[in-house]
C-alpha cells in the first residue's frame, strides 16, 4: 500500500508572487460558483462559530465547502479577534485553508486564508458595484480605513475606473492619513479626502459608500445618503436601521444567510421589520439575468454580502491551480509510511 | 503593525520523532480531557460530516473543539473513503489538524491527523480495557486487520502485558497473514492465530475483543462471547444487536454523542430497543471513580467510542509541545507582511 500523503504548502506571498492578486479573474471565479451553487453543485454545511469571549465577539469560523464539478472539498479556518489592532498591535482576522481532493479524499494544500478572505470579500463588493452601483459614480466614501476598507478601494476602483474622489473617515485620523499614503501612491489620479472622524462628510452625497469597521454601531446615517447611491455593507452592524428602511432594492450573497446572522438587515427581520419580500435578489440572480440589477440613476442601492465558505473555497481552489501553474508552494510530506 | 502569521508544520515522522508514540503519555492526556470536558472547560461542537457518497459513505468529517484552559482551539479535518485500499491501494483515512491560540486567534500548527486518529483511537480503547477488561486477560481476537487492529494490539498490549494470544481474522487472509508478520516482530511474546476469514473462531473464548473494520455488517455474534469478556466496538455496526442486547454493561467514550450516530446500539436506540438506562456509563464516570468499573470476572462489558474532537486536539496539542521541545517541525511563514 501507498502510505505517502503530501500537500502543497501555499503562503500569501506565493499566492501574490503567482499573479493571483487579479480582481478579473477572482470576480470571474466568484460569479462561477456563485452560479454553481445556484445549480445544486455545491454543498454548503452550516458553519461553526466558536465564540470565546460574548463581549469582544472574538471567536472562529470553521467553514466547510464542496465544489462536486471540482471534486474539491475545503474548509476556511479563519479567527476574528476584533480588539487585536489596538490591544496588540496585530490584525484582527487569520485564517487558513484547507483543500482536499475527492477521489481518495486526500489534503492537497494548505493555504494561508487572511489574504483570501479579505480580497474574495472585496471582490465581492465590486460585484455589487459592477450590477448596482452608477456606472458613472465619481466619489466614493469609506467608514473604516483598515485593510478591509483598502481592498475595497482596490477592487472598486478597478471595477468603477471612474471614481475621482475618496473620502475617508475612521475614528482616528492616524489611521485616515495612513489610508491616505497608501492609496495616493496606487491611486495617483484619485483625489483624496480626510474626514477627521466625521462619518456623515464620508458618505455625504457619495455615489458609492463602503462600511468596513469592527465596531457594531450605527455609523452610518441614513440621510446623508443621496438619491442613486450604492451601499456596499461589509461588516456586522455599522448603519442605522433607516439606512435599509430607505433603500430602494436590498441586494444580498445570500439572503438564505444572512437572515440568521447579526447583519443590520438581519436584525430588521428578526424584530418583523423586513421581511422576505423586502429583499429585492441575492447577487447571482442579477448575474444570470434572472433579475436586473440597477434599472434607472435615482435607485439608492444596499447590498449586504456575510461571506460564503464555497467562495473561499473557490478562490482557494483557483489559486492553488495558479500556484501549482507557476511552481510556486512548497511540497510538504504529511506523511511518508504506514504507522508502525 | 506586526502582520506577520507563522505556524508550525509537524508530519507523522516529526510527531513520532519526537518520542509520542507514547501509549501512557497519551492515555494520560485523553483522561484529562475526558474530565476537563466533565467539568465544562472545552467547547466540542457538532461535528460537519461531508458525505459524497450514499453508497460507499465516502467522506470528510470537520470536527472543532476548544480547550478552554489551554487556551487552544482546534480542528480535525479528516476523510474516511472506505473503498480506498482495495480499489486505491491507499489508507482509508487521511486528516490533518490545525491548532489556533485564543490570545491573538492565530494559527500555531498545521499538523498530520491521519497517526493521531489512528493512535488515540487505539489508546481510547486502551482505556476501556484498563477500567473494564479483565486483568488476568490473556486471549484477545480480532475481527479486521488494518492499521487500525495493528495499533489497538499495540496499545491494549501495553496496557494488559499478560496478553499471550492474538488471533486474527480478515475477509482476506493474506491481510492475516501481513498483521501477523508485522506484529510477531513487534511482540515475540505473542502466540498469533490466524483464522482464515473464520471471525467466528477469533471471537469464542476471546478475553478481549476488537472489530476494527470499514464494512457494515453484523460479522461479531453473540454467541461467541463468553462470560467476562470485554468487547472494544471499534467501527460502526460490525456486531449483530445481540451482542449489546447481552451486555452486563454498556459503556461509551460519550454516550450523547453516540445516540445520534449510526453505531450498532445508535440502531438501537433509534428502535427504542435500547434506552438511556441502558447505558451503564460514559467511560470518564468510571476514570472518576464516580461508577465502579468492572466488578466481577463474569461481566460481559461492552465498550462503544466514536471518537470525541477535543480529544484530537487534545493529543494534538500535547504531540505538538513535545515536538516543539525537542525543537522538531517545521516553521511555516503563513504571511509576512500587509496585502497591500
Amino acid at each position: 500500500m501507498d502510505n505517502r500523503i503530501t500537500a502543497k504548502i501555499i503562503s500569501m506571498e506565493d499566492i501574490i508572487s503567482a499573479g493571483c492578486f487579479d480582481v478579473d479573474k477572482t470576480v470571474a471565479v466568484i460569479e462561477k460558483a456563485l452560479i454553481s451553487y445556484k445549480n445544486g453543485r455545491i454543498i454548503m454545511p452550516d458553519k461553526i462559530s466558536q465564540i470565546f469571549d460574548e463581549k469582544t465577539q472574538d471567536r472562529i469560523n470553521c467553514m466547510p465547502a464542496t465544489l462536486l464539478d471540482e471534486k474539491i472539498c475545503g474548509l476556511k479556518w479563519v479567527s476574528v479577534f476584533p480588539d487585536n489592532p489596538v490591544l496588540r498591535n496585530v490584525p484582527n482576522v487569520s485564517g487558513l485553508i484547507v483543500l482536499s481532493e475527492l477521489e481518495r479524499g486526500f489534503p492537497v494544500a494548505v493555504m494561508d486564508g487572511t489574504f483570501i478572505t479579505a480580497f474574495r470579500t472585496a471582490c465581492m463588493g465590486a460585484i455589487g458595484a459592477k450590477h448596482l452601483a452608477r456606472p458613472d459614480s465619481k466619489v466614493i466614501g469609506f467608514i473604516g480605513s483598515g485593510e478591509q476598507a483598502k481592498m475595497h478601494l482596490i477592487t472598486m476602483k478597478h471595477m468603477i475606473p471612474g471614481i475621482e474622489v475618496c473620502r475617508v473617515s475612521s475614528k482616528d485620523s492616524v489611521s485616515e492619513m495612513s489610508f491616505i499614503e497608501e492609496m495616493q501612491r496606487r491611486f495617483p489620479d484619485i483625489r483624496f479626502e480626510s474626514c477627521a472622524s466625521d462619518y456623515d462628510r464620508a458618505s455625504t452625497g457619495a455615489d458609492i459608500i463602503v462600511t468596513a469597521v469592527s465596531c457594531q454601531a450605527p455609523l452610518l446615517k441614513a440621510k446623508t445618503i443621496k438619491d442613486g447611491a450604492f451601499y456596499c455593507h461589509v461588516a456586522g452592524w455599522e448603519d442605522e436601521y433607516e439606512v435599509p428602511l430607505k433603500a430602494d432594492k436590498i441586494v444580498c450573497d445570500q439572503w438564505e444567510c444572512v437572515k440568521h446572522r447579526t447583519q443590520t438587515i438581519s436584525r430588521l427581520y428578526q424584530q418583523g421589520r423586513l421581511k422576505d419580500e423586502d429583499i429585492y435578489a441575492d447577487i447571482v440572480d442579477i448575474i444570470d439575468g434572472t433579475k436586473p440589477g440597477r434599472e434607472n440613476e435615482n435607485e439608492f442601492i444596499y447590498f449586504n454580502s456575510v461571506g460564503l465558505s464555497f467562495i473561499d473555497v473557490a478562490v482557494a481552489y483557483s489559486f492553488f491551480k495558479q500556484v501549482t501553474d507557476t511552481g510556486s508552494g512548497t511540497d510538504w510530506d504529511i506523511k511518508n509510511s504506514a504507522f508502525i
